[in-house]
């Protein structure tokens, strides 16, 4: 089998629905306004409806051809605010594949097998005094609440009904409602609520207008905590098929945001095969391009060749740019004295063309000029800290603090222009230090989003880097970052292969979770709730199915248990038949009504009261 | 290949040190107090030096013989106390290994296999009017500082001289000290801060003097975060090779303590192939074996037959016993409203026994009759906290808490009697709950230690609990926990394999690091500095050396770069030569340096200063 054929095999086999699962709609208040959840039949007759980041890939009715594209979700919206153009756009050349001259042919058999996903771009219609802006904040400045908007609002509630009997408990017990750290989150979301975050900068929706493909999301603290994965062409050929099948198989497990960290030779195509296919945000890091442009010599960087990357890549419909404007001339002495100095790609990339030029970094003085181009696409910052500390002895020192203050002043530059941003943050920091570092960013950053990457705890876990970091990620989660970038086993050591990322975004899930749970997001809690009562009941099957990984689950089951029978047993070979510890409970409460009610006949008449009265199970 | 020889053959392999290390000793006041250290050789000539919990087992040296059992470390101490007296003991019968009449044969063999792990028992000398106590914690009281203590002091502080130069940082800056949330670290242990903490309750030393094998330890909140790991016999008929080989594997990747949490048949020869063959205290919950005795119905169990469990596993030389006396009957209804009642074994066993005979448990009534077994041989209590709740709903809630309370109550009553006593706790706690439990759990049970199982911060992640408890774990472990059970990526599912015992330990061996750096002990970061220094400096197999895992780290990293001119190379897979940050750096560093000087002299003479001077790298 070729390799493009083994892709596809492959992304045929990523395409099949969770078990027991069925893609439905939630319709909001036009029917172009559809927002994918996941229903989980119980074997009980109950119903569990769950986010669903999988776009339509998990949907049997939908018809996919990853040489086309995915249907435009937004495509009506966008035109119907009237306020954007097509036009002709920046002229495609070799370099913006890496290629040289005597690639001509390679080439050209590239972009032919990406000709059906090119696309005409839009950008927002300038005056003859200013600049158009088509931004979801310049649109809730307004006060106008956008599909997008709405979208989201319906997104994060979900299916309440189903989670009606669970928050019973929470709402009999104090202890069950969470501690939001802060956070102020409603009962229920509203589409006004959303746009009302969005304007007052603490959430973001990705979505550029060249990407109608996306289904909408919110990163902010007062939603659901979010994750990123990353994943970047290989060093090997590429196909649509091998690229496409990453970012499918990234966003079954629960990716909410991909970012295309390509580098080398492809990237221009790459992205329109990621892009066109992608119904999550896509984020890059536009230096990784413009310095293959200058053939990886950071001091040839120019101001010119990055803006015209970023429209280059604006046209393509990426969502978010993650930019290094907090790396100053002045601060990189800063960095000198630590252990592992700048780890940041960019930071590195920004610090060594500071430092060859002994002059400010473009992208801060040039920073009005991005925000310029940004808004006539709706791109969103994600202001980068390239100064972030690369181990734990230089955690919250006075490098990324300095950087911190500078992304904060950025933000408002940014905010000015109605640029929607996020702030990204460590990396690696002791648990004691986390607290401090969210607190930092809150105040210094005014509290637009934060985006972490871990943070790892401690750095003597090399193998186990997604455990060591999905402890921070948790905690920083709950108290107030909105959105967690993953780390996969292979951090540290080499190229993540498909069964990293899956170890990555499964242990960010259970972070981002975790964190919701301690907020107190309405019905976050409900899943484990369904969850433990199947593990009560001995419902097997639906333990599994309510899991964040249902294949695993059952199959660890199985090794020791294979049967059907075992599916439904009164135990599982953790303890064998006569230790169970939930068979016994379910005999105790058997035994307690009984007990109970004889007690009571025995005591009635004398007064004497042994227990509580309760009521029967 | 038969299955002894096949388990042998993996015992020697499970033996061999890990790479470039050595296993030293450091000396005390007495050429016998030997405590073992680990010395990781860099290849800069660097020697770092950790905690070894593998016994002798790393040692090429020492002469193994799992038929006849590891030597007595601690035998000289023992009987240079002059309080003890060899004694008969208890007769051995053929319930104590689960077998019926029929089965004499296979007993017999089974006995023939483990007759040179047989011992004379000790006990402590009584006399007319006193029943004899050889306590820690009694002779801690006296003012006593013993070889034991004198031990902990030791293996707690370590080698410190490689450590100073990390150290460096910590004392230049206070963010990097930690945060002790209440505990009361000193910079360096001593055996007298060792026996003051015994003394009150705050630490115990699990090491029953019938356990002569065990290399001591210490738990408390002012020592080392330590983990436990169970292992239990297996369905199918075991070998000595087998059962030791899976304590051998534990220890190797770092169990401070293991628990034997064998059922059904063989349950006494086992726990004596495991005690004659463990240099870590070992744990057992003796409710689990005594209702083996009365073939597994909970109603049938009695005092006496409990009483006489104890008396035997004592003389075996078991160092801690998980005793469930804070399940009484008055709480038992307590749990009926649960999400999942009572999930701990022992705690549904006495929960079905008091209800069936409507009667206070014998656990609770008998506690001083426990506590005077116990103090003859210096077994410690591991109240069991079988009211623990099983999911996040439960958490925290009043039938936890009753029993917590008890559980301080009964603290004090084996203080009376000087029985070494920490406190079992949960299980499953949402993060935001976390804090509440280790501060009622302080305040009640008076800063004996915390023993905690996870606690998982989630429900929904069966298959990779590990993960979702190493989250609770370390955060409980930073707010003084003293020691966390680990959790498997089979809980929930079934019995755990070799590679999952390995998963859940190294899962919970950076938990307690994360908690160790987080509360500052002295010298915990300093692994860390060292291994993120490789990082930086290229050094790749001393990265690999440095984590809890080598040959994974190398693995991995091998997976995409497997030659030998990469372990030098300063670029990895991740990013590939041009984008590597960290070469960028040194490329920086270099170029400050120079920048620096040249700048220095352009300015010098116009008092014109753009950076602070800082020192050259």
């Amino acid at each position: 089998m070729n390799a493009p054929d083994k892709f596809a095999q492959l992304l045929s086999l990523t395409r099949e629905p969770f078990p027991a699962s069925t893609k439905n709609y939630l319709i909001g208040s036009r029917p172009d306004v559809r927002v994918p959840v996941r229903d989980i039949a119980l074997t009980n007759g109950e119903q569990v409806s769950v986010y669903d980041t999988s776009g339509p890939y998990t949907d049997p009715a939908a018809g996919i051809d990853v040489r086309r594209g995915l249907p435009g979700v937004r495509g009506a919206w966008i035109e119907g605010r009237g306020d954007t153009e097509r036009y002709e756009g920046r002229q495609r050349v070799a370099l913006d594949d890496g290629s040289r001259s005597e690639d001509a042919a390679r080439l050209a058999a590239l972009r032919a097998e990406a000709a059906a996903l090119q696309r005409t771009p839009l950008r927002a219609r300038s005056g003859a005094n200013h600049t158009g802006n088509v931004t979801q904040m310049h649109y809730a400045k307004k006060g106008i609440v956008t599909p997008e908007m709405e979208y989201v609002a319906l997104r994060e509630n979900g299916r309440r009904e189903w989670m009606a009997q669970y928050q019973q408990d929470a709402a009999r017990e104090q202890r069950l409602t969470g501690n939001p750290m802060g956070a102020s989150i409603p009962k229920i979301i509203t589409p006004e609520f959303v746009r009302d975050e969005v304007a007052r900068g603490r959430a973001i929706i990705p979505a550029n207008i060249n990407h109608p493909e996306v289904e909408p999301m919110a990163i902010g603290r007062n939603f659901k905590v979010k994750i990123n994965a990353n994943i970047g062409n290989s060093a090997v050929t590429s196909s649509i098929e091998e690229e496409v099948e990453k970012l499918v198989w990234a966003i079954r497990w629960g990716a909410d945001n991909v970012m295309d960290l390509s580098t080398g030779r492809n990237i221009h195509t790459t992205r329109d095969w990621i892009v066109r296919n992608s119904p999550v945000p896509i984020g890059t890091v536009p230096i990784y391009q413009a310095l293959e442009k200058v053939g990886g010599i950071a001091e040839d960087l120019t101001w010119e060749i990055f803006r015209d990357t970023l429209i280059e890549q604006a046209e393509q419909g990426v969502d978010y740019f993650t930019i290094h404007a907090g790396v100053r001339l002045a601060f990189i002495h800063l960095t000198a004295q630590r252990r592992t100095g700048i780890v940041s790609r960019g930071g590195s990339i920004m610090a060594k063309w500071c430092m060859a030029h002994h002059r400010e970094s473009f992208l801060y003085e040039h920073f009005e000029d991005i925000c310029d181009i940004m808004k006539q696409y709706d791109v969103s910052f994600s202001l980068g800290d390239g100064l972030r500390p690369g181990c734990a002895s230089d955690a919250n020192d006075e490098a990324q603090f300095a950087e911190l203050r500078t992304l904060g002043e950025l933000t408002q530059t940014a905010w000015k222009h109605d640029v929607q941003t996020m702030i990204e943050g460590p990396g690696h920091v002791p648990m004691h230090m986390i607290q401090a570092n969210m607190t930092e960013q809150l105040k210094t950053c005014h509290e637009a989003p934060f985006y972490t990457l871990g943070p790892l705890t401690i750095d003597i876990a090399p193998g186990y880097d997604h455990i060591a970091s999905a402890i921070g990620a948790a905690m920083i989660g709950w108290m107030g970052t909105a959105m967690l970038c993953y780390v996969t086993p292979k951090e540290h050591l080499g190229l993540p292969n498909r069964d990293d990322v899956k170890q990555g975004i499964i242990a960010y899930k259970i972070a981002a979770h975790a964190a919701d749970v301690a907020k107190g997001h309405p019905g976050a809690r409900a899943r484990d709730d369904a969850l433990s009562q199947a593990r009560f009941d001995f419902r097997w099957q639906d333990q599994f199915n309510l899991g964040l990984d249902p294949e695993t689950a059952q199959q660890y089951h199985d090794e020791t248990l294979p049967k059907d029978s075992a599916k439904v047993a009164h135990f599982c070979s953790m303890c064998g038949p006569k230790f169970c510890s939930m068979k016994i409970t379910q005999e105790v409460r058997d035994f307690a009504a009984r007990g109970m009610q004889e007690k009571a006949q025995e005591f009635r008449g004398t007064g004497g009261e042994l227990y509580v009265p309760i009521q029967p199970v």
